[in-house]
């Protein structure tokens, strides 16, 4: 549905709505000729996919496998083709840093230069965080004039570097040429806007450089993904409700923080997580939970691990139904099959219970049934939608 | 499809296609776990389903309930978010006021005003139809400076107001503020175009209350919901053929006929319908048969009713069946389930049967065994380019 619209047909209500997201969720079949899901031991989904209903989401569009980010704004009811979030933003987001509105991010790397300015390791040996860490203080201690400055470790040698000021502009190139046995690239603008902002930055990769001078590891600066914090109309006005993201990672609540939502922290598990909506059960409408278990697994390739996380989160999920939600969702933002150790653009499995849904043959929550669920195959931007819907909060289009 | 590519692809053919809208077809489980659909005794609709294909349709979009405007429209394969039918327009429509091109409609409540002048109830203690329309023939006589002047009772303390003439315009607010103890909202224009229309608001609304001034119920107007004609491109020149509806209520003929549609007018029951359908058999390539009884069940709450209509549709559907259309579809403007008494957003069962279908597993015609249809889940505006389709009334597209 198109933002304008939501806003136009959103009401409030006296409703509850939990959205879980399975990071990774969707699957493909093991040794046994089954995926995680459909291995995992899953009682509690299983009833819930019987009384209620499947179906599959496409979380971007066909064939397209989903970074975190439009994974994740696209179940927020976001176009994710329409807003994008930019790379240095996601890496602020991901470490817990908030972007301003007047903020340029970067993706940082050090990296290793020889003695005439070639790159010869584009990832400094993989540089420990903690050297990083150090360095990024130094770096921070550079002067720019008008504009503030943020040098911040991420892991590994990456880091995010932001510009804090008037009138800056992600309208410059990259200086990271992405390959080595050639020098960093020159910061220049590529529209007039980008002009100020090329200039700082050419100012601080020169002071960098001079202060890194010397080390053996880690003597040059790259970098890329030049972005501003993303403009998105914020999730409670389009929605006129109350909305909290409760997360183990930062990055996944600086997205929903990006979105317009208020972020509960300080769990550590998604027990932690569940106590956490528990307490704030009154303060809002909407609970945004996320479980990154399942994607670790299958990035690593684990099936096993992934199919017991699984299960895992189907041991705990008495805790969230136990506060009566009206309706609770439970999907992935992309697929993550073991199989492939990465995100893939398979469809992942939804699953819709509460309130007026209308039950299907289903009975098991797996991929294969949720492919002849009552919901049918839809995009992950209209999930929300529907969800709303079943909790009273669209009005009727049209007399 | 879009309506150009309509009128490119469109071709005359030697062929029928019957449309047939059980109003608020679809349901939700009741107390035995299936709908009013599965739960009749739809001997003729299985016999079709099995022949046939089926799917759902999707009115408008995910979550979206639709009004019975854009429901009828979507099925005419209109895009219900470009062609909206505004209020007014759709109210007076209803009570078979026609409205023409240089019309302004707006939907009118009698209400009770306080000696201040404040609504103290904006339903005049829903003031009975023949009052309301005995009152309505006093404001008719109002005189206004170059327009021409309709009030035409509608139900309870409901009205329409139809102003004509030249240069009017629905560019002005509504004078209902859609709560008591306020008084009602002045007639302003909301941009310069609106400032005549609304001047002449202004006086018939001083003059509406000098002349009901003293009664005890409905002594104040309040209107809302400014509209035109809607300009839609008509049906018969889009598919180049000729098109009838066939109803018992104003409501539906009225929409159809704002499509363009001929009206064949004259039923009081389906059983009527369809001898008129049999009389005009000759006279028209379409024809859109509309059922009512299946939706005021469900407004009602009552699955027993609602079920029963299903079932007595059926009985008297091989009167139609007996004309040999090329293809007949069976669907619905939206869904009302018993269980919600309300208009909803859940997709609605479709069946499609005659020449050329492709025939799926369906040997019922219910929800279930629709989401696993051939035709899939597919926007309501979508059906007539699939049944014309069918009936040879579509070219190829491209060599």
């Amino acid at each position: 549905m198109d933002l304008d619209l939501i806003r136009r047909l959103s009401q409030p209500a006296d409703t509850k709505v939990i959205l879980c997201v399975l990071d990774g969720l969707g699957g493909l079949p093991g040794p046994r000729g089954r995926t995680e899901l459909e291995e995992a031991d899953t009682i509690v989904l299983d009833r819930l996919a019987e009384q209620g209903s499947v179906g599959r989401t496409m979380p971007v569009g066909p064939g397209i496998t989903p970074g975190s980010g439009p994974g994740h704004i696209a179940l927020f009811s976001y176009d994710p083709l329409v807003y994008e979030i930019g790379r240095g933003a996601l890496e602020g987001t991901g470490i817990g840093f908030e972007l301003g509105p007047n903020d340029i991010a970067a993706r940082g790397n050090l990296c290793n230069l020889d003695g005439s300015g070639l790159i010869t390791d584009r990832r400094a040996g993989r540089m420990p965080t903690e050297q990083t860490a150090e360095v990024c203080k130094q770096l921070s201690t550079i002067k720019l004039p008008g504009v503030e400055l943020f040098v911040e470790p991420v892991q590994d040698q990456r880091f995010v570097l932001v510009l804090r000021g008037e009138g800056l502009s992600d309208q410059l190139t990259e200086t990271d040429p992405q390959r080595e046995g050639v020098a960093p690239i020159e910061a220049t603008a590529i529209t007039p806007a980008g002009e100020r902002t090329a200039d700082l930055v050419r100012q601080w990769v020169t002071a960098a450089d001079a202060m890194l001078k010397g080390r053996v590891q880690g003597n040059g600066v790259l970098l890329r993904g030049w972005s501003p914090r993303p403009d998105m109309p914020p999730f409670p006005e389009l929605w006129k409700l109350r909305a909290a993201a409760v997360t183990v990672y930062p990055m996944y609540r600086g997205v929903a923080k990006l979105c317009g939502m208020d972020s509960i922290e300080g769990a550590h598990s998604f027990e932690e997580e569940i106590a956490l909506v528990k307490q704030h059960w009154n303060d809002y409408d909407f609970f945004f939970v996320h479980y990154k278990y399942t994607d670790s697994a299958g990035e690593d390739g684990d099936f096993q691990r992934k199919q017991e996380a699984i299960t895992a989160f189907d041991r705990a999920l008495p805790g969230l139904l136990d506060l009566k939600p009206n309706v609770l969702v439970v999907t992935g933002d992309h697929s993550t099959p073991a199989s492939m150790a990465a995100h893939s653009w398979h469809t992942v499995p939804l699953l819709m219970w509460g309130d007026h849904v209308r039950t299907d043959t289903a009975t098991r929550f797996s991929e294969s049934q949720a492919a002849m669920g009552e919901i049918g195959t839809i995009l992950a931007k209209d999930v929300l939608p529907i969800a709303f819907a079943h909790a009273g909060r669209l009005a009727k289009y049209g007399a």
